[in-house]
């Protein structure tokens, strides 16, 4: 303001030439390219369709009512709010135009310029091209997944309290969860701690400790990205639990009444009220917009910096990115897009600087899985561990990861209590619109 | 199983005629009345369409995103869990037939029958005689009602960040809530404060705190029911947090653009995107398939006892209970709930055990409001309090009502933090089908 006249001027003329940063997709990957870019002489725009970023490894402590939707999600905003030079945009993005350097987000009308893209939208699930499939089965990507899922496992037991029928009443208490991935792994041993623990004083009627919950998974192993000890250290952990780990068992039919699968040669079927998919991801459909070459499941391959071949201003990161390296494609995990997203931000931050752009890497620290209150499979800087002290690790690893240091306070506390207490305090329905369930007979009479 | 004979044919006739108690509603007075029932030689079943008991008073905070779904519910079968001789149904009652001693749930099909039954429905929200507003003003009895405020103010403020139309985003900026008793009261309080304190920081293009809250009151007072003093302190409260308080204001119009509302001769209209609903409540319809009298907002009125006249093994309780002591009708509060319960719980094991009943009488421990963080007036115990103080005693009174000593140890640090931090964790918008919001503007290039 009170500077010399050219001083003045030379600010306005950078203002006008700050470059234009967007990133698409507020989850580990865009958010630490947003994070990298705080000191960037740019503007940056972050859009998501949601307001919050997710904690998604703890989704499932969601849909299984151990833990609060507040507890491991906080809004973008407040993540950010701190760093002027970003932008929170609550939008769909519809298209991308890679020419004209814009996006167009909700119905079109609205395109946001760039001159750096991000593209970080995550993924969805995928029902090996059985969209049917995905009413009977709900996924897990989302907070209103996760209190979807946890109303029907909770109204599963409610109407199984009311039903006289044996066979309806052995069908509502029976859960099939399909895949043997880390989400299907810790869904099923959280489940099989609600019945023979959490609510076992809670019914008059029915016994919750009998619920069967039946593991699906296609391949030969449960956890089939982990070390081979460790697979069957979480199956045997798994069948403590009493949960039915079957593999080798491909679904090939959801309907009303039941799974079916494939077995070898054999067809089995399952008669099951609640069906929980912890299966494939596709990637986002955004990049279709792109005109670039997909692979399989949608997904991009950029160059080793991040950036496409043909736009070298589009980074891809996260479950969008098809990597390989050193022969091996990266895993779909929390770690691969936190890593790639710095490192988008930093060759973003390189390329404002008319530096080259340097290539990534992605450094393993390790994988872990949760099985049930107590116990836990991990690899962990090289070193493979199972049982009580790597569950202890896992809680924190997670607590340490988890953004916001009040978050980590509360969820500690809460899992200290849901430990000792054998109790998972959330077990609230909400989204009930009127009548609560009418498939099931009225209770016998008891007089 | 190892008694003499007599005993044993003694004990299984005992069990025949063991008295079926039917109780409606799981809010503080049915709760209540089952907890005393607890030593009943009865078979008790608690109906209620949710499966959680609410702690009502603090729902606000929920709408407001300083607390979780989780801290202020609990499920009713947890509370009751210990107590044998409680069966929970989730159901929704659709009629009573008073003469043959049933209640009918969901679609009809399957009735209950009761020896004694407590009618503790609760009340809904009221319109006026205009159920049209509804959609368009969103009232506050549930959990879900509370998620569906946080939803629209939380987007009200993501739809103005985006708009640029200077008069769409100051409707977009302006709420209105209608009704100044408590609930009016404390949104209004905390709504103030969530643009003034929490959100200053989250936006980029808008400045939160010049947001505009009005509070509509029909009556000459905010918080009618409060001693005079206190009302007066209320107000000066709520001005001090920005508030725009209008009293004798009566609201004859809500539609999508504005409320219009009528104060003395003249009639005013305020542009704006959200309207919350604090004001009027009705009885539970379900009062009128018992084909006795109702008072004007559909009450039933008992006798002292709390039993009906003409069924004296129907008892009343909460808000569906008219009741005047001392010539002045109790208020549809928690306390006055809490202690009907109470009273109609023993009045059903005196009729069990043959004896006459005994005349309800309330105790009034005094009434409270909190207006925004570190603010409150009461008048407990006869002394009028206001101020930080009456806050803090305000806290601990409620932090001491919640059911479930662990929801208490995690709402006191809920708010301490909230209290220190200014922040409100909670911000999260969830059910969200598609797009966000589509009814704003671009955003204005930056460049």
């Amino acid at each position: 303001m009170h500077g010399v006249a050219g001083q003045s001027i030379s600010t306005t003329a950078a203002e006008i030439r700050r470059p234009q940063v967007v990133i698409l997709g507020a989850g580990f990957g865009g958010l630490e390219a947003a994070l990298n870019l705080r000191k960037a002489d740019a503007d940056v725009t972050i859009i998501d369709r949601r307001n919050y970023h997710l904690f998604q490894p703890l989704l499932y402590q969601v849909a299984t009512a151990a833990l609060s939707p507040g507890d491991i999600a906080s809004p973008i905003r407040w993540v950010l709010r701190r760093q002027q030079n970003v932008e929170v945009l609550l939008a769909d993005v519809r298209s991308i135009d890679p020419i004209g350097r814009t996006v167009a987000v909700d119905s079109g009308a609205l395109t946001i310029p760039y001159d750096y893209l991000v593209l970080a939208p995550g993924a969805a699930h995928a029902y090996f091209g059985h969209p049917e499939w995905e009413p009977r089965a709900p996924g897990l990507k989302t907070l209103d997944d996760a209190l979807e899922m946890r109303r029907r496992v909770l109204l599963a037991f409610e109407a199984a309290e009311r039903e006289t029928d044996p066979d309806r009443q052995r069908r509502l208490l029976t859960f099939v969860i399909v895949g043997g991935g880390p989400t299907g792994v810790e869904l099923a041993g959280a489940l099989a701690e609600i019945a023979r623990q959490s609510l076992v004083k809670d019914f008059r009627r029915i016994r919750p400790e009998s619920a069967r919950i039946v593991l699906l998974e296609g391949s030969p192993h449960v956890l089939g990205t982990f070390p081979d000890p460790l697979r069957g250290a979480a199956r045997r952990a798994l069948e403590r639990l009493g949960v039915e780990v079957r593999t080798d068992s491909i679904v090939v039919g959801i309907d009303e009444d039941c799974v079916t699968y494939r077995h070898g040669d054999a067809q089995e079927r399952i008669s099951a009220a609640t069906i929980l998919w912890g299966a494939g991801v596709a990637a986002s459909p955004i990049a279709k917009s792109l005109g670039v070459p997909l692979d399989r499941v949608g997904r991009v391959t950029p160059e080793p910096t991040l950036a496409l071949a043909q736009y070298p201003n589009i980074f891809i990161v996260g479950d969008l990115c098809a990597f390989v390296q050193d022969g091996k494609p990266l895993p779909g995990v929390a770690q691969v897009a936190m890593q790639q997203g710095t490192r988008a931000g930093s060759n973003i931050l390189r390329a404002i600087a008319g530096q080259g752009l340097e290539p990534f890497r992605y450094r393993d620290y390790g994988i872990m899985a949760t099985i049930g209150r107590g116990s836990a499979v991990g690899d962990v800087f090289g070193l493979k561990i199972s049982g009580f002290f790597a569950w202890l690790f896992w809680i924190f690893l997670h607590i340490f990861w988890l953004i916001g240091f009040r978050n980590r306070l509360v969820v500690m506390s809460e899992w200290a209590w849901a430990y000792f207490s054998l109790q998972r305090r959330v077990r609230l329905i909400t989204g009930l619109r009127g009548a609560a369930t009418t498939d099931a007979a009225p209770p016998p009479a008891r007089r």
